[in-house]
């Protein structure tokens, strides 16, 4: 496999050439102006053309007249906006669902190219994930009439948390024989091509952060609610990983110490009380036959009360361990997704309410600047993948 | 008042002149050597050779012949070493306790020069704290002989927090009364002088990142142990202060929302059971009369059965809530401090069995690298005013 000519621009150290510069900034936001490329940059404008021309020359980045975001119609001409061509760099992004292995295929602009997904059995080995990602990667580049050369990086969105320090799996993992893979080389091995791998709902924060309801928003938590719990802290822009690739485990706040076991091996774990898994297999027996989630969300909205209480009780309790993240953290924005975020207002209604009752009151009455804002997910709780593949675009110019 | 000569290189932009950065690298590090100096600024030797020399020529700066820390002793000659010139910046750090008023004034070369108290009665006004903490800064200057120009600034550490956004004292503070209260700006108008005012953990976590046992780690979370339960974040080497000035509220995390009520108006906050106020006051009734903090210490080092246990509930309570912290932050190191940390192992052995209990298992086994590391503060509960001076050394070059 040959490589594109941007990854040798792209892969570079933060501190490299107007032109690296300009194209990694351009890989992580996708369109911009001229204007907008310098102020991000903090290059001179000057520099910014001399550098363009000789992008545009070698064909690496292209020009359209689309509206740039924020600007108002009619105040003149539309605004150039600068991307780098689709047709020189693609990123793939893999999710290795508990029982699902999902792909994207998306061109340098963040223009999704194919999103396509195979059924697992639960429990597959991280061969098996190499080898059926292959296969749907392959498929992706070759319906598309697009080549392999084009592919500058892979995101894979994994269940279970990493260790920073050495990109294994932890125990703790969503898939416990998973623990000690480090899953990004196993790809490397066969893709040839930079791998990043991160936590399913890190990735599903990153997701929100370039282009759902966080865009613009340093600071905020994630809270997947799905069959099992799971989060994300942001600061600054940037994910915080933990000393071991534990942050952000927020299934695993202890709610009650003399609860059921958990599967981490603590006991009265939050994703006991707010994960569907244990209130789904309870309600599929006495339906006799299996619920999704989807069901579930489904029938409240038609008014079935026993899955309105389902979610509600998830709700009240996610917004007891909500609270106690805003003790610590003190979030301006707490971005709600997995499946369960589809059911929007009959979740986010009880789990706003739940919130205030146990986070700390900071100011007399409702105030819009200091109150924790709850929101949905912009992605419907298929934001993993998506921010697998904003990795590879992130990435560059960050890591090797 | 005039100003020190160092003032106007001290409260500059990031991007300074040469001169300005050094000096402001030596007033967040005290000694440095010229290559130490030239590493963390990255600035080129003979910048810094020129730069130093013009510096040392206006008396800004004085070389001294001390051993640099970490330097083999019979290495060779030992380093120069540079600090700022103690004669012309002093800093002044003020703790503003529920029942004293501590004040600080120590050298720009991170000497301590005084430290100072004045007993309060509880819920003293803002304006009393001004009065006495301002008598307390005057009579350290003349005592000293030293005038009151070489002041540069004063950091007041204040129990409760504020919000970053317009300074002023939440509502969840220490003391309720002050809710609202801008007490930096009430200092400001007296003292003119620049004035940071900080959250007493937030303070006593910055002393410890800069000259106790976080000393040069930038990931840390700071557990208080007194009377009430606070804490501190600091990541990337920054605190953090959350969307309204209450991260790091360690004590408001809700281990039982059908316990009592707290005095922030939630029910069973981690206060109620790790504060030593109520197992104290209960206590106290007991002995008939009042027993202090530092008085259950010393009967449990003598092995007094009550107050060991005393103690040890508390530990207990105070471990499932740092095992709640790490499954959020995930820190690779707590800093345990406030006057029951002077208990030393009598508190912190059964707070780290307690940790392991609560918090997420993340590999098999133990592991340095990956274990969060349970420590005492260097500071035997006396941190937070020291933390205010760094504020006003660590403030420099960052804020106007």
């Amino acid at each position: 496999m040959r490589h594109s000519p941007l990854t040798a621009l792209l892969y570079k150290q933060p501190e490299g050439t107007p032109a690296a510069r300009i194209v990694q900034t351009l890989g992580e936001h996708g369109a911009l102006s001229a204007t907008q490329l310098a102020r991000i940059t903090g290059l001179a404008k000057s520099t910014i053309s001399t550098a363009l021309a000789s992008l545009k020359d070698s064909n690496m980045v292209i020009e359209g007249a689309w509206a740039v975001r924020g600007k108002s119609p009619g105040a003149g001409r539309p605004a150039i906006t600068i991307t780098l061509n689709p047709e020189v760099g693609t990123c793939v992004g893999v999710l290795l669902g508990v029982e699902h292995i999902q792909v994207i295929l998306a061109d340098v602009t963040h223009a999704v190219i194919s999103d396509a997904s195979t059924a697992m059995n639960s429990d597959y080995t991280p061969r098996e994930a190499v080898a059926v990602a292959s296969k749907l990667i392959e498929q992706a580049y070759k319906s598309y009439g697009l080549s392999t050369d084009t592919m500058l990086g892979v995101g894979i969105a994994v269940a279970g948390p990493i260790n920073p320090r050495d990109g294994k799996i932890l125990r703790a993992s969503g898939v416990p024989t998973w623990a000690g893979v480090n899953i990004a080389e196993e790809f490397k091995r066969v893709l040839r091509r930079p791998v990043i791998a991160e936590n399913e709902s890190n990735c599903s924060a990153i997701a929100e952060l370039m282009w759902g309801v966080a865009k613009g928003c340093d600071d905020f938590v994630f809270l997947t609610m799905d069959m099992a719990v799971g989060g994300a802290v942001v600061l600054r822009g940037q994910l915080v990983s933990g000393n071991a690739g534990a942050a952000g485990e927020f299934g695993h706040i202890c709610i009650d110490p003399n609860g059921p076991q958990c599967r981490c091996g603590k006991r009265g774990c939050l994703e006991l009380y707010a994960g569907l898994e244990r209130p789904l297999s309870r309600y599929s027996s006495a339906q006799g036959g299996p619920v999704t989630i989807e069901d579930v969300i489904s029938r409240a909205v038609e008014g079935d009360d026993v899955c309105r209480a389902m979610i509600r009780d998830t709700a009240h309790v996610a917004g007891r361990g909500l609270g106690i993240v805003t003790s610590i953290l003190d979030p301006g924005l707490v971005v709600v997704g997995g499946r369960l975020a589809m059911a929007g207002d009959l979740l986010l209604a009880p789990l706003r309410t739940s919130f205030e009752t146990h986070s700390l009151v900071r100011q007399s009455g409702p105030n819009p600047d200091t109150d924790t804002q709850i929101r949905g997910s912009a992605f419907s709780g298929r934001g993993a993948c998506l921010g697998a593949v904003g990795l590879v675009l992130r990435s560059c110019g960050r890591s090797g």
